[in-house]
């Protein structure tokens, strides 16, 4: 096969096969962690060791509140009040799938509506709901059949299997960690590693203090900065030189081989059409794309979207919910004319600033993040075209309303060995977390790829023809053959003759209209043939006209991992009352909250029970979700309890209430009351939640702060 | 394995599992058609072949307005209009997996919130997303792998697959008719059975004249009758006897293996974690009942409910959208105390009317109707408690809130034979379609069953523990054994001994009891050891109390095939202009519809630009989608693209709205227009979308038709 087309079958590159967690390891530097899928280009390009070695992040996961993020406290809450949970916990459990509970459902719930809303019909996205079964031959051509892989190997004893990667890493790390102790250094974060080890189920369990030479560990730290770009055998060689093994049992390891992220199964009852769970939504999308561009009229340029539910096969899971088996994406595919990467709305976002971490800087071994306005950026160059920088914008403004905090939000530019080599420019959104910096959105100009690869293997066209208003005008030589002369006088090499005319070209037809013109004879060559007249031809220049252009269009992709915003959010929003470090709170913008109201009568006094209906059912007709807690516990315990699920405001039920029907409304955050009617304040909570309320302090203001409740 | 722990491993019964597609086919019988999946039932009870033959149905498929449905004609419709299109198609497409497009996709999102805010939010239920991937081993435990399956027979020579029960179905009815021919008895409805045959894909293309013997005849449709109720033996047993071969080739068939319809997958890279995709939601939310329970704060009764794709292979799918390998599904699992299956609310809903289809008149050989209130349904016991009740009304309200007409639903109960041993009462929802009546939503109650199996098998007790207020109070005889003398007294026979003494009755105690009162000596038998005293034992009365109840919760489950209903609704919302029958129009009403406004410019006049941008940001704003149509096309025709669509209403923007900046509001089944502001028909649209406006001819009344557009 010819090596282009070899290129062209390079996958897409998805999600998360980009993410890079930049992780402040325990041996102090920050590196590319292993975390991140096996990249395609790593074949292909390679970091130079020195210049991809970023220096440590300034940035460390905080919470909301700035103070250090005990993510192992966190999770606990998360797991108690069910935001998600193991799936088949009481079967064992399988690692890397993962249940939402209700506040985690909800939650989602809101996430994807708020996504719905801020792209798909404020841009009037065609949105598809494509089928996550896919057949073998489809992502053959993209691409994952044969480039969507991990490399394992397997201790041939045990039968144990490893990501090759993951294990050199570790190994490596453990026993540089292993030579700073012999060396005496001290460790500096030896606790949080030791909440690391037990949360990312690392597999080497004991560090050794065998000190290394200097080159071994020099050695050690360029491996370790490049982990990432190695192939499978080149991995092996790496095992093999450092005589890597099994850490259980020191079994000795085969050779890497690769292992597809794919789950494969098999369509209908013959086992004759293998296929996938799509791991990406994005395929669908470019197949359906003809169908798209005819309901919208024939109009470029335009948007589909999709919502649903992806899986890859990890090797081994860890890192909670950021790596999972089956995780919902959301994916928009904007359809643009290569020759026009204006977008019309741009003038909107222009001046949005955006910490922006380019390539350039990255190359230079620099972390160092410029703010910049978007318009600016595309302007500069920085970032390639306008649609593009206008969908970066526009996934600040959407992160920036679900709550993430923008201090820990920047947009990293992939590398050109980074970048799928038909891509034209990919930035990340990343959020800092306790993981370091995670890929939330991936935001790549992918060119006309996708398009062109299922229309070459298809033969069905993927594109778009457009009227020209202009026609193009340009003239040329034709070559006008007498078929009836043409046919008796050469018989079975007639074709061959044609043929040989179709190629002369316009260069040599002018000088054969040239000699015909001054009466020579015309005389052309042919294979087999040797130099033949063309006795019965007239060679004449005419004006030709195309009125259709026909082109594949550019894709310009906006990729959204919801898991992943939905974790890097809790983090960005949590913090504990500084009146108490065991109190957490998740501090949800109410519009993102997944109960808005949590309504508590002050005790189970009889005389409550309707106005709670009364309250309840008011707050439903105005689609606020709120949740009654007429449970045993102190008022105080109860507000704890919705603290931990972020609820932004409580309603309590009082003797006063049943005197004069008020009720009192408490904000979360800042924990003060007002005391008001149902009415009022039901209308005071929806613009809450719909997002064009006054601040709190104003209401409060308005409303008078109210203290008097006897909460006995 | 003791039969009854075999029985306790019968599957549930899963949605489709009962559906029944009641057609009226071209030999003029009603069967219980073979579209249905393969009942688990069947192997254990029959139908009665005279009983289980209902009458044929006195409704037929309509449109909206009443004429007949010609179901080509709407499908091509809906697959112009991208409501759903086949997956892959330019790679040939995989049968039975459907994409839904822009219109499909925004219906299906607007049924699926108007379930979330009608169940979920209502009721307060408790959402949950569990995962697809499932392991081996819980599908074993529900019993899915073992008998999710259907019968399925292929022919050695060309490898072609058949679904066993649907070929005997299609070969004896292709006699029968053949038979007709032979007599000279005229078919009825030709046509329709054309277009069968191509939507269908059946097997049997050409009917021969071949005139069968009165017996044989007799046969064939007692046959038909009990089709659904073969197992595979007995299906390769009809098979022989008819002398069934391969249609196209007359090729021989293997006997029937039955073929499991879950799709399987390894999960993780060693291949020993087997896994399925699942095939209903509902396990993912048993297992999680105890975390649910706990966040409920331990108080019964409770619903969790999920939405979420499920998975099944059928063996050749048919019946378009209602027979398809990946599809949504909703579901609800009402946990209730088995002696407390009253519900609080359903004095709300008891005086609603349902159309019930109960057992006993299926027994009867009859498919009428009763008109009755699900109060009186409930107090006769014809639906088995108020909860199940309760949710059959709920169900009822849904539907027609969707827009459902509820002259083609009903309620047809289950026959003790057609369902699970352990259930206790299920009911369908079927609604009336060209396919006949199509089971749509499941109502059962599975008793204790689900949580009972996987209790067993995992040990983990899915169970509740309820405090009781008044303590049960019972005596009982106690023997105290003094230990120290039991050890040194008995050895290593001590515990044989101890568990002897455990073994004694109640009564046994009260004799020894006596007898020790009375002075004699305590003697038991032990086994090998004889008779042997107890010489320091007491026997003495004591009086127990318990003050905690364990129970296993019962639960009842509707479950919603979402992409059924999407299609019923379709059909029965679909009606043609009267004035042009080639007019198809989707009457959604305006909550449910795909697009809420078509704003159409009466021309491409610049001056209309900036107006029309101010009315879809007003509408945005107000959440009302809407759509632009500024293509060249007449009004005419873009009223009827919009008609296909079910857009409910059309905006122009004129020379007037320049003017005065007023715009016109047409409604789409009247055709009627008004006129007024922005602002005011933005408010009207809002209250018909939102379900709380004035009827259309009210509101043409305060603001006076409009008739003076010029539209040319």
């Amino acid at each position: 096969m010819h090596p282009r087309f070899r290129l062209l079958l390079t996958p897409r590159q998805p999600l998360t096969a980009n993410l890079r967690f930049r992780q402040h390891n325990t041996v102090g530097r920050t590196l590319l962690s292993s975390i991140g899928l096996k990249r395609e280009f790593s074949a292909s390009a390679k970091f130079n060791s020195k210049s991809s070695k970023p220096p440590p992040q300034i940035h460390m996961a905080t919470t909301k509140t700035g103070q250090p993020l005990d993510r192992g406290t966190l999770d606990i809450l998360l797991r108690r009040r069910l935001f998600y949970t193991p799936s088949f916990e009481i079967y064992g459990g399988v690692s890397g799938l993962y249940d939402y509970g209700p506040p985690g459902c909800a939650l989602q719930a809101n996430i994807v509506d708020t996504w719905r809303k801020h792209f798909v019909l404020e841009e009037d996205m065609m949105e598809v709901d494509c089928t996550m079964l896919t057949p073998h031959e489809v992502l053959k051509t993209s691409g994952h059949v044969d480039k969507f892989a991990d490399w394992m190997c397997k201790d041939s004893k045990t039968g144990e299997i490893f990501r090759a990667d993951h294990l050199v890493e570790e190994v490596l790390e453990a026993r540089l960690k292993g030579d700073k102790q012999a060396r005496g250094i001290k460790e500096e974060e030896d606790k949080e590693d030791e909440d690391d080890k037990k949360k990312k189920k690392k597999k080497v369990k004991e560090i050794k203090a065998i000190k290394l030479d200097d080159a071994v560990r020099l050695e050690y730290e360029e491996t370790l900065a490049k982990i990432d770009n190695y192939d499978g055998k080149e991995l092996g060689e790496l095992i093999v030189k450092h005589n890597i093994t099994n850490p259980a049992t020191g079994g000795a390891l085969e050779p890497p081989v690769s292992f597809n992220l794919m789950f494969s199964t098999s369509i209908g009852p013959s086992a004759n059409l293998p296929g996938y769970l799509r791991p990406e939504t994005a395929q669908g999308q470019f197949l359906t794309f003809s169908k798209l561009l005819e309901f919208n009229n024939a109009k470029m340029p335009f948007a589909s979207a999709s919502i649903g539910k992806s899986f890859r096969n990890e090797i081994s899971p860890k890192s909670g919910l950021l790596r999972v088996r089956e995780f919902l994406m959301a994916e928009i595919e904007h359809f643009v004319d290569p020759q026009k990467k204006s977008h019309p709305r741009f003038a909107e976002v222009k001046d949005i600033e955006l910490r922006l971490l380019d390539k350039d800087v990255q190359l230079s071994g620099k972390t160092i993040l410029t703010t910049k306005k978007i318009g600016d950026a595309v302007k500069e160059g920085i970032v390639d075209n306008e649609t593009l920088g206008y969908f970066l914008a526009r996934i600040f403004l959407f992160l920036t309303e679900l709550g993430v905090d923008p201090e820990k939000l920047r947009f990293r530019q992939h590398m050109a060995n980074e970048m799928a080599h038909y891509a034209t420019d990919c930035w990340d959104a990343e959020l800092l977390t306790s993981y370091g910096w995670v890929e939330c959105v991936g935001c790549a100009d992918r060119s006309a790829y996708d398009l062109t690869v299922h229309t070459k293997k298809t033969g069905q066209p993927l594109i778009v023809r457009e009227n020209l208003e202009n026609p193009v005008v340009w003239e040329e030589w034709d070559v006008d053959v007498d078929k009836k002369w043409m046919g008796p006088r050469f018989r079975k090499d007639a074709k061959k003759v044609e043929e040989t005319i179709e190629a002369i070209s316009q260069a040599d037809r002018e000088i054969l209209a040239a000699k015909q013109a001054a009466g020579e004879k015309v005389m052309i060559t042919v294979e087999g043939l040797g130099e033949v007249e063309l006795e019965k031809v007239e060679i004449v220049k005419r004006q030709k006209q195309q009125y259709i252009r026909e082109y594949t269009p550019n894709v310009i992709e906006p990729s959204f991992g919801i898991g992943r915003i939905f974790y890097s959010l809790i983090e960005h929003i949590y913090y504990t009352r500084p009146e108490d470090a065991t109190r957490g709170v998740l501090a949800f913008p109410p519009k993102i909250a997944p109960t808005k109201v949590l309504i508590v009568p002050l005790s189970g006094n009889a005389e409550f029970v309707p106005w709670i209906e009364k309250i309840t059912r008011t707050m439903r007709k105005a689609g606020i979700a709120n949740r009654v807690d007429d449970s045993s516990a102190s008022i105080g315990k109860r507000y704890a309890r919705n603290d931990e699920l972020g609820t932004p405001f409580g309603v309590t039920v009082d003797f006063q209430t049943v005197k004069d029907g008020t009720i009192t409304l408490r904000e979360r955050d800042g924990m003060k009351q007002i005391r008001a009617s149902i009415e009022d304040i039901v209308a005071v909570v929806k613009a809450q939640v719909e997002g064009n309320g006054e601040p709190w302090e104003k209401i409060v203001e308005k409303f008078g702060e109210f203290t008097g409740q006897d909460l006995e």
